[in-house]
């Protein structure tokens, strides 16, 4: 039984380093983090990662979001929307920003709880559940007309074929994964060619580069990583949402000859109708996008739209397991790789479990399919992500990796830690 | 020069009496009010609307705002760019959900203060503005490819003619209005009755039910309404979101013999696409929504992709008065009628303000438009809104009509004061 919910502010001064800036972002990578404490053995937990101001906001949060943790129930849709559809809370949302993100902590740190109980991690969990009750884990409303649930679980039911011979591939040679680490705006030139040499002789062959500066920055960058990495890597691009619809068509045009595979985030994150545009006029190159999707409504238009050609989940901006569940089975039933946004603090360590329960169960393919990879923070967790050749290793601790040591919560808490003194 | 940002978590104990209850809301009508302290002779007020939980945390939003408030510089834009743009905040948002109401407190205040410095009220100041310094508080960042500054211009440019016999018709007959007192899902039949039979009485002939319980309930409410008021006044419906989208085309099939005038929220409020199927699938019947609409980008893509026939703005929800200018404006550019949202904790006082200037200068046309009415909470305001036959007359006080009475500030502050000990 849960006993108590304890939150932290837990913040890293990443932003004086340069890491992490991009066109519109320059942050204090940080995490409200959720302990579940309980009359048993474990303890639950589960954050949402945040870029440091604000942080405090997602705390409240969960404060206000608590009480339904606490008095929850046996059935798993009743209490999602306690969490999501409260009759007074849901004004200040509904389903999205700060609100929705801590109903993600709060969410995800029940299920961590759950995977800790069984004995099980993330992945396993879900890729071993019955069809019936992911599908009763589900809030098909307001996505019904795109996935019903006989649908979800026609998707399920057949993800049972061949599941331990995908495991089995995944446990020799890792989920495929790129880079991000080379080519944040914050870095000169020197330092993004070093980085891109470096990450290519690791064995990366996926690379991601910021872009939405100047233009002409962004060529002469692209110029630099595409000359390090040779025709065959594949080159990915992201903007931060930073262009409108014209320009980002204008600034593709530009960048085509450096062959990116995908553009991030060409533009804003709620512009379902700009992204479809975009992606007509970019196609071959794909147009990727998610990691600030609110919810799973907006990830329904974007793919009814036609408006992604990959798909970008994040573990924790949304409702948690239960709403990337969804998000999981929209995309395949559209047809779209999912390709998980990582980083920031933790989320390579969560999204991993999703991505190998998405090629388990749901997607069960690897073609398009790349797990984001940054290499910061992973040391204050407890289960932290392995890598080898540029492919993350399959986690096989209990729960869904998202302890974080002891001590750095005390050193990295806002504003009383010993790092902000 | 501004000196100092207050912030007060005033909320009014309604959800105890059926007031303001609706299929997916209950709330206690709250309000987080701003003051913006000066070394002048005026203090600038604004505030954002909430439903009771949650006013904690839009006010803590605000407190991470106000140090932009307090270091604002003359640009308009950058002004703006600095709440909605902050490197850090905006991960938590961006543009959305707590975070950007708070944004609207703040960014109305700062508009109050302008407009009682001028001693002007609101809709005089705007409409009187040079169409120039007008555009130059428009960010078209993300709303360029369907509106540019020059059309922008050109639609203030030519809002200018026959501006003074618009505004004395209003002064002489006042700004046409409806009702949403008659029908809340928390009332019985009997109190629905007798109010519609009132409010017909007293002269109002566009009047507003919810919608969205069981359907026979719809069915059986909207038959006393129309019933009461006759064949040839308006009878609106709303759903507050609750309905899935094929769910909301088959409901209002049954609720078509009631000839409504419009359904409003149908379904859940970022579903661009649902809103566009829906209205072609209802049509002649209007979709409505906009109150829980986040931001302009929404607003852009229900206009771009026809999904609305009429757009309800709300004053608090977006980042205040050039956010808003920004929705009129692309209302009037795409040629639909605006009708503001209001109820609440004093929108009617603000929204008054937004529609005499649409009026005035943007739209510069009264048909199909009605300002929401409902009779809540205005003995709370220093300068409440004056209604006559249904109809809204012109303020003509300076400012926004924002000011809250010291008394009911410290009656309902929460939780210390003594309306809620």
């Amino acid at each position: 039984m849960i006993t108590d919910v304890r939150v932290h502010d837990v913040r890293f001064p990443t932003a004086a380093a340069g890491d992490g800036s991009d066109s519109i972002n320059k942050g204090d990578y940080s995490a409200t983090y959720v302990e579940l404490l309980t009359d048993g053995p474990h303890t639950g937990t589960g954050f949402t990662f945040t870029n440091g101001r604000g942080n405090e906001i997602t705390a409240a949060c969960v404060r206000a979001l608590a009480p339904a943790v606490l008095s929850m129930g046996e059935d798993p849709l009743e209490f999602l929307r306690s969490l999501t559809a409260d009759v007074q809370l849901r004004w200040i949302g509904p389903e999205k920003g700060a609100l929705h993100m801590a109903t993600g902590a709060l969410v995800n740190a029940v299920w961590d709880l759950r995977a800790k109980t069984e004995g099980k991690p993330m992945w396993q969990l879900l890729a071993e559940m019955p069809t019936a009750d992911l599908v009763a884990c589900v809030d098909f409303r307001h996505i019904d007309d795109a996935l019903t649930p006989g649908e979800a679980a026609a998707i399920l039911d057949k993800g049972r074929d061949g599941m331990a011979d995908r495991l089995a591939r995944l446990r020799s040679e890792g989920f495929p994964s790129y880079t991000t680490s080379v080519g944040w705006l914050g870095y000169p030139d020197d330092k993004v060619r070093q980085l891109t040499r470096t990450a290519y002789a690791e064995g990366w062959r996926a690379m991601k580069m910021k872009v939405g500066g100047p233009i002409e920055d962004d060529v002469r960058r692209a110029r630099i990583i595409r000359g390090e990495i040779g025709p065959d890597a594949l080159l990915m691009m992201d903007a931060n949402q930073i262009w409108g619809v014209d320009e980002a068509i204008a600034n593709m045009a530009r960048l085509a000859e450096f062959d990116p595979y995908w553009i991030e985030e060409p533009t804003h994150p709620d512009d379902v109708l700009g992204h479809a545009r975009i992606q007509r006029a970019v196609t071959p190159v794909r147009v990727a996008t998610g990691e600030v999707a609110a919810n799973r409504v907006i990830f329904k238009q974007l793919l009814q739209a036609e408006a992604i050609g990959v798909m970008q989940i994040d573990a924790c901006r949304v409702a948690g397991i239960p709403e990337v569940l969804a998000e999981l089975l929209l995309a395949a039933k559209f047809g779209v790789p999912v390709c998980p946004h990582a980083g920031g603090v933790g989320l390579c360590e969560l999204v991993q479990h999703l991505a190998i329960f998405d090629y388990l169960r749901v997607g069960t393919s690897l073609e398009g399919r790349m797990v984001e990879y940054v290499d910061h923070l992973h040391e204050h967790f407890t289960d932290p992500v392995q890598t080898r050749n540029g492919r993350y290793l399959v986690p096989e601790k209990p729960g869904y990796s998202s302890d974080l040591k002891p001590e750095s919560i005390a050193e990295f808490s806002f504003p009383q830690g010993p790092a902000w003194n």
